[in-house]
């Protein structure tokens, strides 16, 4: 995991699995957090987990003025399906007038509401994480995928076909017929990032490679 | 993005945001799918989207059976809340000899139920995108970020720091400095994959690098 560094000044106002997980990930990482809900039972669960939790309703003003949500520097409202209480408490908490707000959103209309009304980022996880796994499912040598911008991906495909096995890079010669680069090769939970050209390819190794997204792919079926 | 091949059969049963979106995406792919939900509504607005579309309860099995769901390569169980419904799918649909079987779950326990009543695999999308969105807020420099393993990463690391600005690799030594291995370097939607030494580094350029996660947040904390 990538360590986090500097502390900032966090709340989380909805404590379901998103925010629950959001609240989680930042107390784990060595920040203080504020973590809000209206559900008394909910609320006393993260008493352990968060720097300080409480019972408010994130529709109301005073409450959450009296919380000086406007002083922190990043807000997360991670409510989805109450839609309404998630746009009057983005309302309310930019009107506060915090630094950063992070919205989840249920749908694309959702979402749409939340940036006319000033949400600094918003996030779809249902949507953004449904897509990733059909489309893990429909190509399952990639096992990390991570598109540079619309052309260029970099991408994890795990080497099953047997074409492929007991060669070295050299003879296998990836570069010159399918125009990308081979990062590093992970065998066994080892991942060597300066892979020799010498280097033998045995059954089960995955290969991160970068190139042109297309030749990716073609890399991607070659492997089939 | 990396583009699909080959046929399969697929059935999504709840279509709710992360249903929905599987739904969508595999269509997209070129996939023939099985919509289903106990929702009138819900399965009308996918008549248009899903090869087929039908109202159907879950958690009966003779209308699962006689939709054939035991023939599908794989079926998404994708409820989430209704914990007692995405259980009563799983075991049907698993008797009934369905390949592989994707399941949502809302929480760690749903997830340990799923996994031992035979879900091939199992996704907490609110849970996985909540840890990822509040590392990123950690670390907004890191546009992208991917564990090779426990100890290599891969990471899309934004320059904003003067001191980088204006220097070529070459200066800069980030091999030597960091031990880590610039892959590519983005620029206004342009990505070059396998950058010159003398190549030099602007303002809001993304450098791709791979090296030991250690390492990786040292040149993240160096950017800064
Ligand atoms: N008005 C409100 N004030 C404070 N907290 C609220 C309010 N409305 C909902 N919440 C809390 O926010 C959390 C998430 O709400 P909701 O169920 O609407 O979203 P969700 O998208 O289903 O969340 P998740 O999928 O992340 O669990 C719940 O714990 C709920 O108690
Ligand atoms: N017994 C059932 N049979 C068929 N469909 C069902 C059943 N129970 C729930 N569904 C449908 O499954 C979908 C998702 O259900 P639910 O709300 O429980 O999960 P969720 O985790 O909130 O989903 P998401 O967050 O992806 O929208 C809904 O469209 C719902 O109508
Ligand atoms: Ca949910
Ligand atoms: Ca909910
Ligand atoms: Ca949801
Ligand atoms: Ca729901």
């Amino acid at each position: 995991m990538v360590k986090y560094h500097g502390k900032q000044n966090f709340a989380v106002i909805g404590l379901g699995q998103f925010g629950g997980s959001i609240c989680r990930t930042l107390v784990e990482s060595g920040q203080e957090v504020l973590a809000i809900d209206n559900d008394e039972q909910i609320v006393s669960d993260f008493m352990n987990i968060a720097t300080r939790a409480v019972v408010a309703d994130a529709e109301d003003e005073e409450t959450l003025k009296s919380l000086s949500l406007g002083n922190f520097d990043c807000v997360f409202i991670s409510i989805g399906e109450h839609i309404q209480a998630s746009i009057m408490a983005t309302i309310i908490v930019k009107e506060l007038g915090a630094k950063s707000i992070i919205c989840k959103a249920e749908t694309t209309s959702h979402a749409r509401v939340l940036e006319k009304i000033g949400a600094n980022k918003i996030i779809q996880p249902e949507k953004d994480m449904g897509r990733r796994v059909a489309l893990q499912t429909l190509s399952p040598n990639i096992v990390n995928y991570l598109a540079l911008n619309n052309q260029v991906s970099l991408a994890e495909v795990k080497i099953i076909n047997k074409k492929f096995i007991g060669k070295s890079l050299a003879e296998l010669a990836i570069r010159e017929k399918f125009g990308i680069t081979v990062i590093a090769i992970s065998r066994n939970d080892n991942v060597d990032v300066s892979p020799m050209p010498s280097e033998v390819i045995l059954a089960g190794d995955t290969l991160a490679v970068v190139g042109a997204t297309e030749q990716v792919t073609k890399f991607n079926k070659a492997t089939d």
